[in-house]
């Protein structure tokens, strides 16, 4: 086992990272999955996130505190604004993003795989939140592998850490038939921003582009919604 | 005071942050001071944080847990590491670094700057740590203010975050002179790795290199060790 490469996959609960740590174990790596409880509104999305670290295998999960409303200045942070249940609005940075929330969670990942000896990140950002979020973006990501090895002992000793973003180009749909071709329930995962107890609300973008990928996929869609989704565009 | 700046001030609780949020200060930024209590074993350096974000007039300060202990791999967060006692080595990355601190830092300095509107983050890395450090070199630095932008919406919109860095290329013997020039009172910092007590331990790299500048300064040492350093190289 000990020539197996070991990675640190973000595993935030929703499908993406789900199925981008899915292929990190099917590329043959050993898994560290790293969820942070970062006081977002979703919280339920940890119990997700412990439900796939637990089914993919993970040696270790590690789920890090990190209380990111004393910044504020997101929907998904700030219980003062609201999660917009209108419709994915295109070309418009969306209110429920988390200022340098990626950089974060990313730098933090970095640390845990410079510790634990594993030289592999893997990150679930898609060509979907690339519309909007600036830390999904494909310059951003390339852009982070390049830092990790100034910021580090092991980049200076010559090592060089790859950032998996394997859903990088994929749209939901893709996602869905990927989770579909792996074999792995995509009902353990969580999408919504605001849930309605245990449902996902059926309003908020996350639930309306999860809805819409399924459908795109031609695939039976096993979440429970509040309010079932408008999947038309 | 609306076209003030506003700054994102790291602030360690060490000598050279002090100084670096107060060169911000004298620039004349309005501060937010960012403190991590990362379970350091030297915790006691956020007491040293309170103080000089108070003295320094900081708008809001910020202590923010963040569990590192749970990475391992340095001595400063990993209690079955011992800190080192036998001097400084040269041309070694000391076991006190802590994988990819300042890229989280940082990060974490750039979330609270976006959300809040400021442009401008300062953290006090200096020529010495740069010898041993990865993530205190120039070169990163200038890494992570061209990763800001690509990372952020701010960024992508066109706004520019600016990494300070103004002791950078100071000595310990500069960064003590600079704090008697801008009058504050480097008693109210605290440097070291293993305190006993109220009292800096006196030899750990971080005592040796504090006692060291302030005898190459010329001027008087106001640390209270339990054991006096050895400030000959």
């Amino acid at each position: 086992m000990t020539n197996t490469p070991l990675s640190v996959v973000l595993v935030s609960g929703g499908l993406d990272s789900m199925v981008s740590a899915a292929l990190a174990r099917e590329a043959g790596h050993r898994l560290l999955a790293l969820s942070i409880d970062y006081n977002q509104r979703h919280v339920v999305e940890l119990a997700a996130a412990r439900r796939i670290a637990q089914a993919l295998g993970a040696e270790r999960h590690v789920v890090l505190p990190l209380d990111l409303s004393a910044f504020g200045g997101s929907a998904l942070t700030d219980a003062s604004i609201a999660v917009p249940k209108d419709g994915v609005e295109e070309d418009v940075i969306p209110v429920t993003y988390v200022p340098a929330r990626n950089t974060i969670f990313l730098s933090l990942a970095l640390g845990w795989a410079e510790a634990a000896g594993a030289r592999d990140l893997w990150i679930g950002v898609n060509a979907l939140d690339y519309s909007g979020y600036p830390d999904c973006r494909p310059e951003f990501i390339a852009g982070f592998e390049g830092l990790a090895e100034l910021a580090t002992r092991a980049g200076v000793e010559g090592s060089r850490f790859r950032i998996h973003a394997p859903l990088q180009h994929m749209t939901k749909a893709d996602i869905a038939r990927e989770a579909h071709r792996l074999g792995i329930d995509a009902g353990m995962s969580w999408s919504c921003y605001d849930p309605v107890g245990e449902l996902h609300c059926g309003k908020c973008d996350s639930c309306r582009l999860r809805a819409r990928g399924f459908v795109e996929a031609g695939l039976p869609d096993p979440t429970r919604y509040a309010e079932q989704p408008d999947t038309g565009r």
